[in-house]
This record gives structure tokens, sequence and C-alpha cells, in this order.
């Protein structure tokens, strides 16, 4: 079915400001998938059709939900990609940064020298692979995202406050690391918000529940118009952010694949995030 | 050196209430210790000395300090160990159960018939090998204490929410789940409250941060004098006595053993208390 990073990150982010997309698909791309895009009001002029099959990947999950294992990766027309953004793009401020290979990743945000805030996510691939372009990338962007046992791999620190300082060394003034059904933590130097997971009654699928809390964080921040380099900014609008994260992530796991999409409105949303303030405010 | 969880909680929960301990040590119980719980106002009067050694237990934790293995354990004085409450002890309205046999958590809970609450600790040993006593034990308890991969255990659901609500079908009316450096989530039939652990630059040593989580939240429900069955009764009050004991769980952890609290102050854990508001509250 339908899926990758853009796809989750670009549904989620919808509900909160325009979105514009970068990538590939082939030719067996369907067209009810790009009309489900296109339907949120997606902008797909940045989505290239090109000769081939579209990018494929499927892995099974293991009881608990917590570990999943991949079954094939087929990178198709993915494999020769190199991001062009459309001019009408560039000036855009706000730029998300799916997990990639950083080369790649630097491309974009090379081409998006004006943007105001400028977010990425990583995987343990690129830490043991790429390590070198993936630090160069991380260094050119505000806010990097990343799981708990990756933010270990990159720094070598097994205590999240001291990982969470090695990586705002690195570049990012802005950092989050996610801690699946735990939930997630920012980071600043002088400050730190800690979000529960909402609890579910069933998990049916956790795959793209990170991108979605990724689209949910930038979504919120972008439909704030937040500078995280201004002074005077009420890291509250971090905090309610990352809480809007968690929502998103929280609705891609109740169905399949993007389906819970299909239905997901703003009330929802909202309706949700109200009941994030019940369970954590004390 | 001095442990156990009825030393723990009985220190800890000194920082709130007025406590008094039922428990038995040997001849080799040290002046110095008996000094340190007297010092923190604790009554003894229930601390019985028998011949023999004390109880003692020494294990070992892994690098990530998440898991722990048992190196010794002597039951000693222990071994006979039959929990007799002095009369002044029967009024008492607060009552907390550390991790022991659930047969003698039941003898102690049908001397204390008037208590107003009732809560108890157990663990996997208890789950496993004495099922029934301990679910006996439970049906008289009000507050359930027990970490997630025990609460699994004990119903057979993999699922948090799933495994709270056949646990508030045992009997205890208000259930928290441990998820050590993840914190803690408080279910009751119409509410709930998660509750992350306060970040440590380094956690010395996590042996007894449960009890002294335990101690915190039961310490500051006796102070408020809390009856769970109170129908007006504000669950923000609960959520409170949640940080309440987040924050002796951190600062248990901050040395090793009960050193900790040689030196700690009301003033310091307020001051913690605050510093959750501060990275919970948007």
């Amino acid at each position: 079915m339908l899926g990758g990073a853009c796809t989750y990150i670009s549904l989620a982010a919808s509900y909160f400001t325009k979105v514009s997309i970068v990538g590939v698909v082939g030719e067996d791309f369907a067209q009810e998938d790009w009309d489900l895009l296109a339907g949120r009001g997606i902008g797909l002029e940045g989505l290239e059709k090109a000769p081939g099959k579209t990018f494929f990947w499927s892995g099974v999950y293991s009881e608990d939900m917590n570990d999943r294992e991949t079954l094939r990766t087929d990178l198709n027309v993915f494999a020769d990609f190199d991001p062009k953004l459309p001019e009408s793009y560039r000036s855009m401020p706000y730029l998300l940064l799916g997990n990639i290979q950083p080369a790649l990743q630097a491309k974009v945000r090379d081409q998006m020298d004006g943007a105001r805030v400028v977010a990425g996510d990583t995987m343990n691939l690129w830490i043991n692979e790429t390590r070198d372009d993936l630090l160069a990338a991380i260094g050119k962007w505000d806010i990097l995202l990343i799981n708990d046992s990756e933010a270990q791999l990159l720094t070598g620190e097994k205590n999240l406050k001291k990982a969470a300082k090695a990586i705002l060394e690195m570049g990012p003034n802005t950092l989050i690391i996610k801690r699946g059904e735990y939930g997630a933590v920012l980071f600043r130097d002088d400050y730190h918000f800690v979000a529960p997971a909402y609890l579910l009654d069933r998990v049916f699928d956790p795959t793209g529940a990170g991108d979605c809390f990724a689209a949910g964080f930038m979504g919120h921040l972008a439909a704030r118009e937040v500078d995280l380099t201004d002074k005077s900014l009420d890291p509250k609008t971090l905090a309610q952010a990352v809480v809007y994260g968690s929502v998103m992530g929280s609705f891609c796991c109740e169905q399949f694949g993007v389906e819970r999409f299909r239905t997901l409105t703003r009330a929802e949303i909202d309706e949700r995030y109200r009941e994030f303030q019940g369970f954590t405010q004390f």
C-alpha cells in the first residue's frame, strides 16, 4: 500500500499548514494515491514520476510492536533520485527532511538557503554507514529528530541528557529524542520538555508514527510561524508542538498504513490534544 | 549497607507524614542505622529485633541500569517473620505494604481493618509462585503498585490499558504501573495520569527507587488525608501524588543505597516538584 516518510509527513502536516513535497515515484504509482495527497491540499509539483517502479518496503513487527524486521527493500526509482526543488518551493520557510541518505538531505537543504527552520530525521543505517555525511548534514539543521537508541549510537552516550548535550553541540539548537511507546523529549540548551505517548487500546500499525510525530511538531511550528533563534520565543510553544507531534503519531498507529488519514479531522486532533492536557497536567 | 523496602519507604515517606514501620532485623543491625531511621522521626515500635542476622541481598546492575541480577539473597531472621502490629499502629489511616510474600502482606492488612487507604507493591516472584495468595491479598487493597512487565505477567495482557483494566477488576480502585526510567502511569476507572521520570545526568544506583516512588505517592495522599472512595476527590490530587512519587524515586537514584536521604531536605523535594511542572506543562 501507499507508504513512505514523505507520504506520512505530508498527510499529517497538512492538518496544520500548507505542505509541498519533493520526492520520486515510479510509473506504477496509483492515481488514487496521487488523489489522496492532492485531496489534502498537498503541493505535488516536486513529486517526480520516473520510469520504473516505486520504492517498496515490507516488514513484520514483533508481537509487542516495539521491534520490526525488514522483509524486503526495493529502491527502484529511488536508487537514482536526484532531488530538484521547483522554483516555487525555494522561498518556503519550513523544511522537514525525511529519513533518507544524508547526502540527499543536504542537497535539498542547500536548495533552500533562506529557510527559517530546517528539521531532519535520520536512522541507525546512516549513523553507521555514512557518519561523515550525516554530521555534515546535521550541522546545517535547526532541529534533529532521532530515536533514543540512535541518539546513543550517534553519541556513544547511554545517558539521555548527556547524549542530548552532545547532539546539541553538533549544530541543531533543538533536539527531539523519540522514545516510541514512551513518548518524546525535546531538548534545547536551556529547556527540556518530556511528553508521554498517548495510550492506545490497540497499536494496529506503528509504521510512519515517527514521521507523523515530526509532521505534527513541524506543522505546529509552521502554523505559529516560530523562529527558533528568536530570544523571546516562549518554550511552551515548542512543548505544544511536541504534544501535537504525539497526537499525530498516535492517530497514525490506529489503522494500517495511512488509512487513518482518510477520515481524520482537525477536530479529532484538537480533542486528543485536550486529552493530553487531561492526563499530563497536575 | 542498610537497605530493604521498609527502609526506603519509611525514609522517603518521612518527608510527607509521620511514618511507623513493622519489620524484623537481626542482632547485627547497626545502631547508626537505627539512629538514621529514628532521626527522621520514624516510629520503630514495630521493628522487631530477633536472634540471628538481618536479611541480606546483593546484586549487580546492567550497564544501562535497566536490569539487575541477584548475586545473593539470605533470608536470615526474615525466614520466620510473623508481623505483629503494635496496638498503637492499628488505628493509623494509611497502610503501605512493601514487597514481601502476599500471605505476610495479608496478615498485616488484616490487623488494620480500619485503614482508610491500603496500598501494596508486589513482584514477578509472587505472581509466579504464590498467585492465589497474591490475588487474595490484592482483593483487599485500594492501590496496587506494580511495574509494567509484572502487570503483563499478572494479566496476560501486553497492552498497558488492557492490563490496567484487568487489574482494576481484581479489587484495587487505583493502580500505578511503574515504567522505570520512563516514569509511571496511574489508572482509575474514569481517569488516568502519565508522569515521566526525572532525567538524571547519572543514575548512580536505582535500588529502592520503586519503594521511594511508592513512599512519595502514599506520603502525599496521607498528608492530604485523601479518601480514594470520596466521590468529590479531585483527580489532580492523585496526579500530584504521582509526581511526588517520581521526585522521591529520582532522589533515591542519585547516590548509593539510602545515602541521599542523609542530606535530602523538603525544600529540595519541592524544588524538584516545580522542575517537573516546568518540563511537563504546556
